[in-house]
């Protein structure tokens, strides 16, 4: 495997890994657009522009551009987070040209007015879903309330408020602004033609203009306190929980990982212990996601209603002991463990190397082999993640309960 | 790659895809056990079974097992389907034999009455949320109404009243008779090590005791209708629609997997056209499955309640057109191309050919190399698929519409 990078005088940067023996590739556009990056009244408008992207194109209409990515047997998809923005494609090797051709076509879209009315409407519908699915949308409540102005709080998905004031021309602008080539990263993984991909990127994105345009990065300060959201209807109570951690540029978040897998993992962890294994609760985890300034970890619990108060006071228990006694060395290594693993199997799908690659270089400037990150993670000590429980206090945290108003009363 | 098989004197059969450029390798138990082997009264017994597997066996506990794969690092899980329960692990190399004797004692689960009585909360709870999400049980409705009394139409999950009626003993002696070595194949696909696999086989399974049992086949006598599952408060409405299709000891199957593509696939296919991208409804899909003695087309469409009249109509239209003039020779291609990508792309993670490689074996006792598969699909004539049409008309089906009363009426 070599890591192979090239940038484009207009500013856009190629970065691939470039595995011999694979057989498909992986290739995508990483834009830095994401809902961080929105005024407010242009809530919603990175990820209704992904849609858009997909409705036109200088030479394509909808159709075509479906057409087009079927017709070279692409599976192919987009998404939008507080960060950035993703296309993203995989393909068989003989296919790689045409694919980067047609990511540079969504890339700049033209956004045919009946489309962007049309597609509105999916946006609206895709938000009434949301609002109707469990946590019904405790999740960016929660945001909202633990980053309190800081513009991670934001919705990706918007208000629907906010989207049904954007306009063709808003959305036009923020493009112009967000998706300058000096704003993306094209990267690609598995069997890729490295040399051919520099080629295709000058012929497709050769002509686009840079952008003088940054992102604005802000410390976090972030707000603690209990919420409630009612939902009559719901038949199960939904806890999020958001504390405070490190950012992707600190040395800590492999510890930080490390301590989500000890407390909040699927199986084996201290949650699962004390409340999925015993029945008390039907799901129970801690993540961790790290941005530019600021990192999160986002406990959640969902279970009846009789049980959830009792669960808050086990909750509050198993935080305290954590922070008291921290977690033990056997603890340590078997997260490790679940950590190689995991990062050796998505190591071996281009596609999953793929979204880890684009994102880390678009907003790290930062660049890890497989081997680099198994390194990494086994340098940990307990020390390491006892320091960070101390550091970044579970204990202190924004809260939302979303439920039937009796049990959270 | 190589594939190698070997059986067990006690019937136990042995089959792997050994790949030396592997990172990780997939290991799995599969067991000739599903909801179709299931008495009336026993009902949900086989993905019971599946979760006391985890609950202790003869030298361990159920929190023993959970630490010692977490030691290992694997990512690990099972799940039971209408054919067959499925138990499996991802892991380093290194970690091949504890994998493998890890299985192995969950294929002797014990259980521990305290852990039945609590398991048996947990699926309660599971079946309750599974009627409480869209499609709010409309699948299993379908399936139980157009596979009219074939074992293959009986639900996963089971009822609350079957569930809550299943004894230890009952279950005990269920497993006894399905789980025996002649029933069920060892499956392992990635960096394997195989003669190292047969000895592993022999000690941690050689013990146990085949038993004379096999799977009872029928002939697949379909009931066609339609059928009102309400739900006053959904907020969308949810139609399930089932038709008879090859089985997959059938050459057809492949034509029938290109079929569901043309027609249903997520992104380009005629329901995709028709519903999705014209907004009308907000998922649209058709889907092949195979079973031993039967195929099945499954379509599902979910929409808002006042345009579901209207799409109905639309939907019978798309349906009949199918038939007057069957698909073209573009939308074969197109659908190849789709379908050979996917094949490649699972065929590089070791995990997912365990799958497909522990599955035809167990079901079909057939052995297909993602080669083999490509060629297969390869061969497929337009005429193969305008055939397969009219053998197996969509229009006749057992159709399932839930949500609201209003607009269905």
């Amino acid at each position: 495997m070599t890591c192979l990078k090239h940038t484009l005088p207009n500013g856009l940067q190629l970065i691939a890994e470039c595995y011999s023996d694979a057989y498909t590739l992986g290739i995508g556009f990483f834009v830095r657009a994401g809902s961080r990056d929105e005024p407010a009244e242009l809530a919603g408008v990175s990820h209704f522009l992904e849609h858009m992207a997909f409705k036109g194109t200088p030479t394509m209409t909808a159709e075509e551009v479906n057409l087009a990515f079927d017709r070279i047997g692409a599976a192919y998809n987009a998404f939008t987070g507080e960060d950035a923005t993703v296309y993203f494609a995989a393909v068989l090797p003989e296919f790689q040209e045409a694919a980067c051709r047609l990511l540079a076509e969504l890339m700049r879209p033209v956004f045919p007015p009946d489309e962007f009315d049309r597609e509105k409407q999916v946006i609206l519908e895709e938000i009434r879903m949301y609002l109707d699915e469990p946590p019904f949308g405790a999740d960016d409540l929660c945001r909202a309330k633990f980053f309190a102005g800081h513009p991670l709080g934001r919705s990706v998905l918007g208000s629907t408020a906010s989207v049904e004031a954007i306009g063709v021309e808003q959305m036009r602008a923020y493009h112009r602004r967000r998706y300058a080539p000096n704003n993306m990263v094209l990267a690609a993984a598995g069997r890729v033609d490295f040399d051919a991909l520099v080629r295709q990127a000058e012929a497709f994105c050769g002509g686009w203009e840079s952008w003088d345009e940054d992102r604005m990065l802000h410390p976090l300060e972030p707000a603690y306190g209990f919420h409630l959201s009612p939902k009559p209807s719901a038949s199960h109570e939904y806890l999020i929980q958001m504390s405070e951690g490190p950012s992707g540029y600190s040395k800590e978040r492999f510890a930080a990982q490390l301590l989500a897998a000890v407390v909040g993992d699927d199986s084996g962890s201290r949650l699962f212990w004390e409340f999925v294994d015993s029945g008390l609760a039907d799901s129970a985890s801690l993540a961790f996601s790290e941005h530019e300034d600021a990192g999160v970890f986002t406990l959640t619990l969902s279970c009846a209603e009789e049980l959830f108060s009792d669960n808050l006071e086990r909750l509050r228990k198993l935080i305290r002991g954590l922070e008291t006694d921290g977690i033990t060395e056997e603890e340590l290594q078997r997260a490790k463990r679940k950590i190689f693993t995991r990062t050796v199997l998505a190591g071996e799908r281009p596609r999953n190397r793929l979204f880890s690659l684009g994102l880390e270089w678009l907003l790290f400037q930062s660049y890890q082999s497989v081997q680099e990150k198994l390194r990494l993670v086994e340098a940990v000590t307990l020390e390491d993640v006892n320091r960070l429980i101390q550091r970044y206090p579970l204990s202190c945290h924004a809260t939302v309960a979303a439920g039937s108003w009796e049990a959270i009363q």
